[in-house]
């Protein structure tokens, strides 16, 4: 246990650091200490899966998510029991699937994945600037464009939606690429194909609501995103 | 609070029970009691996350996972200590993202989504019939096929894996489709586009690995996912 650990002394700067709780323990190859590499896997995924406590244990919710360099920012209602104010530290966890990895043994079958994990405890935003540019994120790693092309909210709409701050001074990454590790083991012997089946995740052409007025096209931010990948920036892009 | 929540008398037939963990409390429209949408989602996920306690509080792990109608089964390294044997009570989430719901107001943006939520005190799994039985389930919802294509595990192996079994007594399910709810509100008045933005996950191809012998071609069970639906049965299909 390094220094770091014992005081905890986790930054938002610099490489990721290791505490007690985002040490790699195990498959240690597929961690990574670069910074950048936890940005780049907030910036692909799409739907995070927030822990949280809850009666006689805990509860992992979906939720979207918006992020600067400081920071992640979970939104939901203030009546939302799972985004009290008082939530002690919770783990937000983003994981894009890449593909499976098919291996000469079922024991060496394995995910090609990215995937972070931040520890914090949440920080309620208050304050009314941070509040909005806080939610623009939110909105904006959604569905960008959309921000500044619907109806913003209400002072009454940012009333009734809490707002979460959770630092990525503690956080972790891993991150799988390639083929099976079993090329040099006996079972490549038996003969079996081996190698890697990729998932491919893209947005399909938008699909209006059928209340629309006939005629009124998606904005060019929209219909642009049909055939885009849904998170860019795998090894395959 | 009905007699069920109060002694929280769950169970793995009939209709999913409201439980205090799993009474639907918010969005209720969303709120689904059928077992067989339960079995559904999945069915149709692929990866999961695992939320379990941790030190100075709880994470959140991805990990694949298989199932039956009454349980479901995640694995690990004994080593793990997010697997440990003693763990308390754990909730392990299967979400499917179908898509972006595009309002006319930043506020009513939402996400379509399948989603279920499993609360149970895992158990270990030691008899070594079950373990099998379970295992083979986990592989076949991963990759249909390859338990009996590739080298089976061998003692070993097995002894250096613990698969947990969580009941599907307490569950939740939520799911979401449609577009926008704000069609009748006045901000229908504002002309902006609304509708969805659908997600499709599809297998690509498989990959060979680099290392194999020319000429070895994937299996069939392999070959005939190239083109399918990664989370088949969403209204889309």
């Amino acid at each position: 246990m390094t220094d770091t650990e014992v005081a905890g002394q986790a930054s938002v700067t610099g490489p990721l650091s290791a505490t007690v709780r985002t040490r790699h323990r195990r498959l240690r190859e597929q961690g990574r200490t670069d910074r950048a590499e936890l940005l780049a896997v907030l910036r692909a995924g799409f739907v995070a899966h927030l822990g949280v406590p809850w009666p006689d244990g805990l509860m992992v919710i979906p939720t979207v998510y918006g992020f600067d360099e400081q920071q992640a920012y979970v939104h939901g209602s203030v009546a939302s029991r799972s985004l009290a104010a008082d939530t002690p530290d919770v783990c937000l966890t983003v994981t894009v699937v890449d593909g499976l990895v098919l291996a000469r043994s079922v024991f060496e079958h394995a995910v090609n994945y990215r995937s972070a994990m931040i520890y914090a405890r949440p920080r309620v935003v208050e304050d009314p600037e941070e509040k909005l540019a806080g939610l623009r994120l939110v909105s904006e790693h959604l569905a960008p464009g959309q921000w500044d092309y619907v109806r913003q909210p209400s002072r009454k709409e940012l009333a009734a939606t809490r707002l979460l701050a959770l630092s990525l001074a503690e956080a972790s990454v891993k991150i799988r690429t390639g083929p099976p590790d079993d090329a040099e083991s006996p079972d490549a012997e038996l003969g079996r194909w081996a190698g890697e089946l990729p998932l491919d995740s893209r947005w399909l052409p938008p699909v209006p609501d059928p209340a629309l007025p006939p005629g009124l096209e998606p904005p060019p931010h929209i219909a642009r995103r049909a055939g885009m990948p849904a998170h860019p920036c795998s090894s395959r892009e």
